[in-house]
Parts: C-alpha cells; structure tokens; sequence
C-alpha cells in the first residue's frame, strides 16, 4: 500500500541540544550517550550532536586540547559512537576534537550500523579556533549512505553560502551541522539568531533538509545561543527552534524524496537548474 | 567634527511600495512620480521603485507588453526616472519593461541628478516571464556612483546567494532590489515571506545594505506579498518589513561605511576574507 511504503522510507532525526564541559572528556561521552539512547527510544534513527561535543569549545591553551583529541575513527570517542550506532542500528553525526599525527582539527566524524562513514573538518574557523586547529583539508565531502546522500558542515561553515551550494550541487539531501553558534555583532534584541535565518535561507536555497544541533551554556565567558533546528527542503523548520539554555532532543521525520520536488519552485522553476552559471560559474 | 562629517556622509534611501496596474503606462507613472516626490518631501536622496513598475507584472500576451516597453535609457518611464532625478538630486532604481530592438527584458535603470548611470537585465527569470523576456545578458554589474557603489538585483535573483555574492565581491555596498514577491511553496501558516528570509541572510553573509521594493496587491489571481524591507550589513532590518497590502514608504538612514566594518565579525574574522576559495572557486 503506497501510504506504508512511503512511511517506511521516512527518516526520524534526532538533533541533541546539550552542554559538553571543557576539558571533560569522560563526562561528555557520558552525556553524549545518554542522550543518544534517549533519541533512539524517541525512535530516531539519524542522531546529530553538536560542535567538539566530546572536549568542550573554549580552549585555554594547545595542550588543554591534544589532552582530549584523538584519531577518527580510531579514538575513543569515535569508537564509542560506532559501538552505539552498531547497537542502537542509527547513523550518527557528532562533533569531535581529532588529532591527526601533530595537527588538530574540528571535525565530525559519521558512522552508521556497519561502521565509520566518513570525516569532515570544517573548512572554516572561527576566532580563536585559529590558534589550535587547522583549518579543513577534506573538502565538502557528501557521503552516500543506506539512508541517503549525506553532508556535514560545522557552525561558522554556514555562514559561507557556498558551502550549502556545493553540498546540493554533489547531490547531498541533508546537511547535518554540528554547531556552537554564538551571538552575532547587531543582533541586539532580536530574538532569533542568524544561524537560523541563514539556516533556512540555505534550505530553501538549496531544496535541502538542514539539521543543525547546538550546545547551551556559558563557557569561560563565552556564552552559546542553543536555538537548534531542523529545517526542510522548503526552508521552514519543521523541529525546533529549541530553547536558548536547555538541554532538548528535537526529533523530525523526513522524506529525503521532498528534496527534488521542493525544488520545482513553479510550473517552469527549478531552484538548482535555473543557476546562471554562465555568469557566476 | 567626526561626527557631523559622518553624519554629512549617510543616506536617506528610500523603497517605496505601491500597485501598479496592469497595462497602464499612465496611471503607473503618475503613481511613481507622486510617491518619488513624496519620499523626497521626507528626505530621502535614493528611491527604490518595484520591479516592472511601469507595466504591471502579469501579462497575457506579448503583445501587450510589447505596448509598454521601451528603450532605456531613451523610453517614455525612463525619461520620467531621469527628470525627477535631477529636479529632485536624487538616485533612483526602478524595475521598468525594456524593449532592445524585438526583445524584451524585465530590467531596472539606476538613474542619478545627472543623468542615467545604468541598466541592469534580471538574469533569473520567473515562471511565466519565460513566455515574455529574453533573460538578462548585462551581468551582474556594479555602479560607482557618486554616492557609493551600487548594484541592482530582480525579485528572482534573490532566491540566488551567487547573485549577492558576486556583487559583494565586485565591490558593491548598497544592493537595490526591485522585486514583485510571489507565495513560496510550503510557506502556508508562516508569518514571514522566505523572500524576508533569503535577504537578511544575504545582508548578513556580505555585510551589505539590500533595499527591496515589492509591490501589492492582486493582479489576474496573482497576489503579490508586500513586506518591502530594508537590511543593514549586520543582517538585520533598519526599516520595515511594511505590510502586505498597503502602499507604503519605507526610509532608512544608511551609512556606507559600516559595510567593511560589519564583514569583521570577530577579531580574527573577515565574512568576505574567510571565504575557501580553494575548495569552492
């Protein structure tokens, strides 16, 4: 029956919207799977979880952070994420502090039932994360999965149109977005951040499920505005905003098959295909 | 003094909203002329004036564009634009119905005190505009005027991020928009047009001002969704969005200047600078 049928195709994504502490690795990986077993007895079977989930995000110094980052997948953040999303049979997206040899990176790593997937590393850093970690050296990769075509981008990453753009155009259908967005210069008594304004600007955009999962809290003076989101091809959320202080799961389903039909904008538009490429490449 | 010689140096723009009717030239300059001298009585030194403002938007026929366009800058409207503009010391950008020999483009002219500056030829065209316009074949070119360098965007341009960045990156600093908006799909219950939306995130992603002018009302069962909007380059509206339905005049003080100091939106970042064009082009 075709009702059944399409329901089965149907996606339930998690976004966790929690605090790592800084420096606490043991602490975040506890919290990061009590979380996830919460999402999977929501029934999620994609879960993303935010920026440098397992080490915190204001660093004071190098060594505070090669105490905590590890190879992916070999590390044992990783390892745990691959252990639950082969026992829980999710794919998951996290945010995670890496080490590759002497270099660092702010990276995410996705792994699903059957293992690791792919890393990003974010493309492009964000104030002090310039003195610690380099910057990406992967590209935008979009990783073909059982569940479907799949980019990472990280916080900062989103404010560069670009990178949505080239995600769509390499067939990606969601974009998951590890993030620990922080308020932008003006925003003064607006109540909605500009991570969301660009995240649905970007969705729309692009014809593109976004699912951006944030942290909360304070940090060493640096406050974080939560405010996750999942966004859908037409650019309206469809879960969240979530709150800007508290630990939340935002749980959507989506239908990555809406993502070529969001496109057709008319009867004679198509939001990827009418790109004059003639003038801007 | 700073700042009085700063204060000397800010504009008073202005977008004005109105209904033009369909297929009448007339009644559509007399409205144009009496709200252009009506935000002059209130200051303002640069207007924005909807797309095909001269014309009206849904045609039935060739034909019956074919009636009103004419060449710029040596057209009945355009000659209007260029009096007013020297009469009054204003800039002026208005969509207007272009005819260039048997063709026929939905373009704006950017006309100043004195005399006409520039033609611009929407390259993204929408629905049914396909039957009527040949699509632009100008670029995506930026103004230096007198008063700051200005480049010009069409309603359908702005569902684009390349069209905002490439003249961001030309050097502009004041994008003017006129802009009849459609209902997107999937917008239903929601309260904000995504046409809002994609502008503030564009404002926001180059750290420039956009001015869009929309129309209102109803024409052959097409609504149009009002909501002109004026954005700073922190992303954020310094006036409106105006209503839905009324003819409005939306002012705002802009300051040029603030354009490269919103790019740096922390101490180590520059919105323009941290572009990867190693990885995106």
């Amino acid at each position: 029956m075709a009702i059944s049928e399409q329901a089965s195709a149907d996606l339930r994504l998690a976004c966790i919207q929690f605090q790592p502490a800084i420096g606490r690795l043991d602490d975040n990986l506890k919290s990061m799977e009590r979380l996830i077993r919460q999402a999977a007895g929501l029934g999620a079977t994609v879960v993303v979880l935010p920026e440098l989930a397992d080490s915190g995000y204001v660093f004071d110094s190098q060594e505070e952070l090669a105490a905590i980052a590890a190879p992916i997948p070999a590390g044992r953040s990783a390892m745990l994420l691959c252990s639950l999303a082969y026992e829980l049979g999710m794919h998951i997206v996290s945010g995670l502090a890496e080490r590759d040899g002497d270099r660092f990176f702010n990276a995410a790593m996705l792994c699903g039932p059957s293992g690791p997937i792919g890393t990003y590393r974010k493309l492009h850093l964000w104030n002090r994360e310039k003195l610690y970690f380099q910057p990406g050296n992967l590209g935008l990769p979009v990783f073909d999965t059982a569940i479907g075509r799949i980019g990472v981008a990280i916080c900062y990453d989103g404010w560069f149109p670009e990178t949505y753009r080239q995600l769509a155009l390499q067939g990606a259908e969601l974009v998951c977005v590890p993030t620990n967005w922080v308020p932008m210069p003006g925003q003064g008594h607006h109540l909605e951040p500009m991570a969301n304004i660009l995240h649905k600007a970007a969705a729309h955009s692009n014809g593109i499920y976004i699912a951006c999962a944030d942290r909360v809290g304070t940090e060493r003076g640096q406050p974080f505005v939560g405010r996750s989101l999942i966004v859908g091809p037409t650019g309206w959320p469809i879960a969240g905003p979530a709150s800007e202080q508290d630990e939340e799961i935002l749980i959507a389903t989506i239908r990555l098959g809406d993502v070529a039909r969001s496109r057709a904008l008319s009867e004679r538009n198509d939001a990827i295909g009418d790109r004059r490429t003639d003038v801007y490449g």
